[in-house]
């Protein structure tokens, strides 16, 4: 039986995936669990988007250009313009999902045994996405106690090395919820300037920005437009994670006609979600403050909640539907299976992301998970009241 | 200004592609082009599957599993079943298409600088794939005098090293159109065990074998089970290329347990495809039959006019809808070029692959094009007609 690669056999396993055993058998016991582990929100696709997929006039279901339908990505730019970032249809690859973006941009801008900065806790597929192409994970502690802000420039620096090709950050942030201020965003800036790194975006989440906190984008940094890379989502804009819509964008020409070849061997981004996703630009104003009104007052309690627990600690977030929460416990990879395997309250339990997962560093982040606020308040209530009951009884508490 | 990483700038570009500017500025002159240059079947898509899609109810569309939908991976072992192919659920992973499916085998199965023997021509993006795993292409020729059949087994042996770790084929052919026979596919078996190689194959066209040739998997081949990943994909089946739905399979378990590592990554296949995949399946048996039946009128229509023409030769293919013919022309990138930027006949033009695309060596193929008889059999027969007319005056004839 010939051997699987090197690089399969290392290639993390999600760590969320790691309980899926355990939230199943748990289920056929019949018990309820209220599912704050994973990024898929409840909130409703906008009918713009559903029905443009409805009505669309298809015989063929053809390839669409490799880059993705010209229409779309001109449309598109109108979208970034109110945001004050002003790219032409050119600066844009439509991928499929940001995954692929983020796939393309390692690709594209880092050499096998390079090395990418990036600010834990983060978003784990970075790990699995940086291992396929090759790349090193050089990663750099944030902390619950500043709410996760960017870590102080001289952190970047002590890490950088001939090897160092560039910085991946997640702005909102997930896991973090973290929104990176102006200051961060030009120091960050002139760090990449100082030694010409690839600055990778990840801001799937701009639309979740909460308390009038302002959204920066990489794009609107001077000086560096040949070293950004944004890597964008529909999944969460438009609540529509099944659609596979996402997208590369630079003003890099160099970056931007490379990655086209990898965006023309794999033939063409899902053409059903292109269609959506051109649809829900026009989504009105009124969705998104819905959906933001939603989630301020789901992360107002959820926030307020873990904090009211004995020994529990959680930074406010600013952005995106996640919070990471210091709780009082021996181990999170354990707690969080104990959740399922061994607790209930009243036939109901809660699954959590160990935050293990999502830093690069061993034993960090052994107290803390992440929370998802995507079910709606009584759930999360009732989710709420079922860590509380956990904490109390949990054999491995600390406090 | 970073730079580029060499694997992108090495990353071949497609060479269909390198035409496309040229065939703009032919239809900007008012020249009708027939496009027997890609594999775009004009074929309508099977009501099943639109249908689906347009009634399908969804409020949020969200990731699916990310091996694909439970629900279509098991109805897909049924369709696999009919062309005695025993596989369960656990054996598939849904793709982004048959491009993913490339991808994520190459990534498994193969390390950095680990060597693939592939029979040429080939299809082109195998190179690109290759480039993006870093495997490196040990091209083996097939000759048109043969019609491409496999070449001896011993021209695998002399170019397998301490590092081959596989080879690819595609059964029924891109871009030739051969069908391997029971012998042929047993020599492979032969190889693959003696070696322990793993056996990819890409059998996306097997819905069209013609003059009741058999259709053999690598899957029908006793003894290799370990070794064979077969790659997949509905876009030709069902004339569905933009749904970006494919699938790897494998009986290998630490295959698929590593392959489903990055399909997890990504996190998931596109939803409407899958839903439109799965209706597909109970496409009636009539829809194929008459896909077939023009299929084959088109390919008997263009052979034989092809080897009406002075000088060319165009072997017959048993599978797929392409053909390579063998020109009286001194270089076919020069020929296709000219085509669309100097010739035309009554306002109407043909666009040719150039072969070279489809060999890895080179200088070969320098005399051939794939012909793609995705067109109507009118639209066949003017574009037959401009391709003998263009070849009475073409300047670099040879004959």
């Amino acid at each position: 039986m010939p051997t699987i690669s090197n690089k399969a056999d290392s290639m993390p396993a999600s760590p969320i995936r790691k309980l899926v055993p355990f939230a199943e058998a748990a289920k056929k016991r019949g018990t309820k669990i209220y599912h704050l582990n994973i990024g898929q929100p409840d909130i409703e696709t906008p009918q713009s988007f559903l029905n443009a997929v409805k009505t669309a006039d298809i015989k063929v279901l053809e390839y669409s250009h490799s880059a993705g339908n010209e229409s779309y990505r001109t449309k598109l730019c109108n979208y970034y313009k109110e945001y004050t970032i002003n790219i032409n249809p050119n600066d844009i690859i439509i991928t499929c999902g940001g995954s692929e973006a983020i796939e393309i941009a390692l690709m594209t801008c880092f050499n096998a045994g390079d090395e990418i900065i990036i600010p834990e806790p983060f978003y784990a597929n970075y790990n699995g996405f940086s291992k396929a192409a090759d790349v090193i994970v050089k990663p750099i502690r944030s902390s619950i106690e500043t709410g996760f802000a960017l870590p102080p420039i001289a952190d970047f620096e002590k890490v950088i090395t001939p090897k160092t090709k560039g910085i991946i950050i997640c702005n909102p942030g997930n896991p973090t919820g973290y929104l990176y201020t102006k200051e961060e965003l030009l120091a960050l800036r002139d760090l990449v300037k100082k030694y010409d790194l690839f600055l990778l975006s990840d801001e799937v989440y701009r639309e979740f920005c909460y308390d009038g906190k302002e959204y920066i984008s990489v794009m609107h940094l001077d000086g560096i437009e040949e070293n950004v890379v944004l890597l964008d989502s529909i999944s969460k804009r438009y609540s529509a994670c099944g659609a596979r819509i996402g997208a590369l964008i630079s003003k890099n020409k160099t970056v931007m006609s490379a990655a086209l070849k990898f965006a023309q061997a794999r033939l063409s981004p899902p053409s059903y979600g292109q269609i959506g996703a051109e649809a829900a630009l026009d989504t009105p104003k009124s969705y998104f403050e819905d959906v933001k009104t939603e989630y301020i007052a789901r992360r107002n309690f959820v926030v307020e909640a873990l904090n009211k627990m004995e020994g529990v600690f959680c930074p406010k977030p600013s952005g995106a539907f996640y919070c990471i929460a210091k709780l009082p416990i021996d181990n999170a990879d354990k707690f969080c299976q104990w959740l399922l395997e061994e607790f209930n309250y009243n036939h109901q339990t809660v699954m959590l992301a160990p935050a293990t997962g999502f830093y690069s560093t061993p034993n960090a982040g052994t107290n803390e998970v992440r929370i998802a606020y995507v079910l709606n308040l009584n759930d999360l209530k009732n989710a709420m009241e079922c860590l509380q009951q956990a904490l109390n009884i949990y054999p491995g508490k600390t406090n």
